[in-house]
């Protein structure tokens, strides 16, 4: 049984063959790999790409979907052995053995909820839900990982310079009202050191990501002839990078002082990618997983210039998903 | 890449061809025509027949339907050029660009918010898709119109009349609990004068369509043979009608002041179809797109009457979106 | 026209029939028999097994699916002859009306809402739509009934025991936060009955059933060589037991002084089923029909142990559907 969890399981010729297969699936869209198999898309927050892009790709493979919202759903615990006479109705524990028995794979959302950091950085509801699913589980983004955006992002720079060894990528913080999870970031830093891309990071100060990513990035780059640095002024980083790749997260102060965090972001509105920062670079693509929100992470005349690849980046979710289901069921 | 925001742009010659299109769809439902077609529904508003009816028509011309309620999305902004520092976590551009990656074609249903005049005159969320989308969009109700609602009033009409020509349709106001839009009232008059109806609409003072709606009304009747002709008593207005079609709709006033306009509908509560009303008709149908509240537009004995054609109307919507979708991929 | 209201109308031979096509379904999961038909699934309450089962039993038989949950349509009006002023703008009969215009089949799930004892009693939400319905409609939990439950309890039973007759189960109320519906307590008893079950009720004093249900039961019993007994000591009850069916209910008292219910059943926490009680059994399997609440209906020592049935129960649910579907088309 193949769980899709993130892309850090996977040797860099096996992402390479993902990259494949979703660019000969973008080709010739259609095969019969789901026949027969009924997919349930299980969200615990929002979408517009995910719901889309699954929903599309399962049919397309000739499966079914169901696709589930939590509200519909009873609420669900995901604490054991508790008493359970509060707001929850239902043990994920039951939930996911339910889901198994009606179901041929399960896609999960559950965002970092940002409260307890401790249950963020185990991916505590994505990992409860491996644990016991007894049908393939995959990731449509975790509290750590968002894997098949990070898919879809290297089939989109395969696009644009046929190879990933050696290109620079400077993945950039930017500002936000709210603070948000790290898994778009985590799993692009990761997915793009284990190609061998040279990636800058840069952020404000109190604004690192897990120490846990970091090594891992380091020990990725380190295999594949990649590197990772950390840069704490935006336009520096942004030197001759062939790709700027946006996106916000908040800073781990969130767990402990959710008022200092806001205070901090609030103070860094000029982290915003603008043409100044672009034209620092070799002419780079600007990529962003979206939603996005204009002109706070990215002014308009970047985000709506030639160089920008968000909506490509977005069509080879799609693309790229139905590679990871198809290896599911192989 | 044929759009289909309203019965406007099209001539009397092909609106009786989509009717007579939906005629035959009554007949033999399936089709291929959106074979291998994916099929976004995005619904800002509530709906059932809309939701219902685009879902199976999808599905038995067959093609593949994603039902889409704008709170399990990103809240969407509409406004261009704005710094996204609010509610709205991505903008319209966007995620028209991504359903325009994904699927076939997308329906859009956005409501008039009643909020800001100029917005619901231009009919600003519709029209920011239509100008943004790859795909054909096509109108699910929009601030403006609500053209498959008139298309599947125009099939039932053919079926009661076998024609339209010469035909007087009585077009009521009604009373209701909130200001509601005028999307269906303006379709019903602009389809009906198209086909050479004599629609005779009837609404307390100060409940104006608005003057292009009417200016437009007026060519098109000219053109065809039909009339227009604008009545405040509604019993008055009723004589001879063959066809009674109950509406409510709040009054312009809302724009500026609310109250006022709530006190004026307040007090017009004797603006519903009752059975008097009825007996000065040439015992005439009584249509209403649904839904409808009943003992406040229309009275019980009325709408389950044997004149009461609410039902055929609503079944219509089915074979009228058939014919609308063959035309959007032929 | 056949709808799917309850157990009771069917003889046990009927049912008999049933639980062997679940049991085939279980083997050969397909069937044409809703080629070419769609099918509607109204969620007026929350719903995690009965949405998913039936959305998989639909599609694996050949027919297509609408799942409609009440917040996306227009609030429904339930009361006939009314002024719908209020909340509510759609009345139940037009909705019923319109669902029969475009599905082969409706499903229906209306939870009792605990408020009108009347309404409650005679199921008035489920039997408006039988009432005003032209197409089968079948029940995914009413105020009184819970009729799929029931019949996968029965196929989970002849699984374990392939045989009915002359097994005892105890149904044994439970402690729970919130006052629920009696429906699955009375479709299980009924269904148990009928088959030549000896069924011993265990609940507090206060919880009684309704008389009418408790009067049927006894007839059941009669009939089929079974017994029912009222037991208030829920060890007592679960002597020599063979399953142990738990489930919780609020009692009748929620009508009048609903404070006054919650104070007695937060007064009863010692129900629950726990080892104690489990070792009273003659080794019984733990049945449950799924939410439930852990620590508080039921121990995690006996959910989780090898005597738990429970995931056995939601997996038969499909193939209970499937009997029923057939049925209705047969």
């Amino acid at each position: 049984m193949r769980h899709f969890y993130s892309l850090n399981e996977f040797s860099s010729e096996q992402i390479g063959e993902f990259v494949n297969r979703a660019l000969a699936f973008k080709e010739n869209p259609y095969s019969e790999v789901l026949d027969h198999r009924q997919i349930a898309l299980l969200f615990l927050n929002q979408s517009l790409r995910t719901r889309c892009s699954f929903e599309v790709a399962t049919r397309e493979l000739g499966g079914d979907v169901s696709t589930l919202d939590a509200e519909t759903l009873f609420a669900l615990e995901t604490e054991f052995g508790k008493r359970m006479d509060g707001a929850s109705a239902e043990h994920v524990k039951e939930a996911i053995g339910v889901f198994s028995r009606y179901f041929s794979a399960l896609g999960l959302r559950s965002f970092a909820r940002g409260e307890d950091q401790q249950e963020d950085l185990l991916d505590k509801t994505f990992t409860t839900f491996l644990e016991h699913a007894k049908i393939p589980v995959f990731n449509m983004e975790s509290a750590l990982y968002h894997p098949c955006q990070a898919l879809a992002d290297l089939v989109t720079i395969k696009e644009l310079f046929q190879d990933f060894q050696g290109r620079k990528v400077t993945i950039t913080w930017a500002n936000h009202p709210r603070a948000l999870p790290m898994a778009v970031t985590n799993s692009a830093l990761l997915a793009m050191t284990k190609m061998g891309m040279h990636v800058t990071l840069a952020h404000p100060e109190k604004f690192e990501l897990q120490e846990g990513i970091m090594n891992m990035a380091g020990d990725f780059a380190g295999e594949s002839g990649g590197s990772v640095e950390v840069v704490h002024d935006r336009l520096e980083a942004a030197a001759d990078a062939d790709v700027v790749y946006a996106k916000s997260w908040g800073s781990l102060l969130r767990y402990d002082d959710p008022a200092a965090e806001q205070d901090l972001r609030d103070s860094l509105k000029d982290w915003v990618v603008d043409s100044e920062m672009m034209s620092r670079t070799r002419r780079a693509y600007f990529m962003h997983c979206l939603p996005v929100r204009r002109n706070v992470v990215v002014n308009d005349d970047v985000i709506d210039s030639n160089r920008s690849v968000v909506l490509q980046e977005a069509e080879n979710r799609l693309h790229a998903q139905k590679a990871i289901l198809e290896w599911i069921f192989s």
